[in-house]
């Protein structure tokens, strides 16, 4: 099963798209297996992090802004290469196991859209897998 | 198949499992498909790195410190979210190849549970997918 | 389906393995599924970013090496602790999505053999599961 997401962003932020894959998952009505999480741009990513005290989303911006920083040296014309930095570092995808029709998330886990450039319209895919066995 | 495991930690360090999942998919018995080895933890992740040189692991520790050190500019109420950060840059989990019955590790990969914020109790799962083809 | 393939390297460098691995869905066959690229070296890594301007490359590798600086500190007698540190950054892997025969890359989605520590001789492995639902 196959289902794409669109989602409107602000200049920066980490969207919390749990819900939307736990719903992939429910309407595959797979009950074990894995379910992969990808964004199709090149300044975005997908992550796994703390759901629960907002405040760990800024500091996770302000911290991937300050290890990638916005250089003079960079050369793309776009002028947002720290924006492509982040997206590699946090990386493109997120794959998930599928237990008793469940993705196994951690207590403090959500999942997250990474928007390092935006505001953006952006897309992201959920391909939910059966463990045939 | 599905396996749980756990492990206590310190306070930082990278935990060898290696043997864990190859035993996961030894009990699996299949022979050709993939493995996705997953932490629950928002600051904790898993990577693949050296399993030869041991102090490869502490320059990993040092080098992702200087690059995500705390910041008095967080606000997560924890004083954890440097850790955080640490989690989303190594990902929470890796997926690996099985070939007739192995997983198909370089001759200097392990596979590393990566403990950001210890001493704790942690836990992974290791999940199984055969090819049928 | 596995397929490995072997690339000769430079220093540093990220190199377009994009036709490789849609190459490899082809020859597969399968139309719905995912497809694992798996890189087996401890200094090297796969990542997904822009397929258009070149200069973003060279900007992703100056990125990495401010972010993950050589350290006087580092002990691992190789002297190359910086190129395991991008590599675990990264990552060994990435999974994509295949819809129709097809991997469902965006527009400007390239998938790149990232060397940190060269010039080798590496192998990477593309790993191809079909969808049976």
């Amino acid at each position: 099963m196959l289902k794409e997401y669109s989602l409107k962003t602000d200049k920066e932020g980490l969207y919390d798209i749990t819900s939307k894959v736990f719903e992939a998952v429910k309407e595959s009505d797979i009950k074990q297996g894995i379910v992969v999480c990808y964004n199709v741009h090149t300044t975005a990513g997908i992550t796994v992090n703390e759901n629960c005290d907002d405040d760990v989303k800024g500091d996770i911006l302000l911290g991937l802004s300050k290890a990638f920083p916005d250089r003079l040296e960079f050369k793309h014309g776009e002028g947002n290469s720290c924006a492509h930095l982040k997206a590699s570092c946090v990386g493109a995808s997120q794959t998930f196991i599928i237990a008793n029709g469940k993705i196994l998330l951690g207590t403090w886990q959500g999942i997250y859209f990474c928007e390092f450039d935006g505001p953006r319209q952006r897309r992201f895919y959920v391909k939910v897998i059966a463990d045939k066995n």
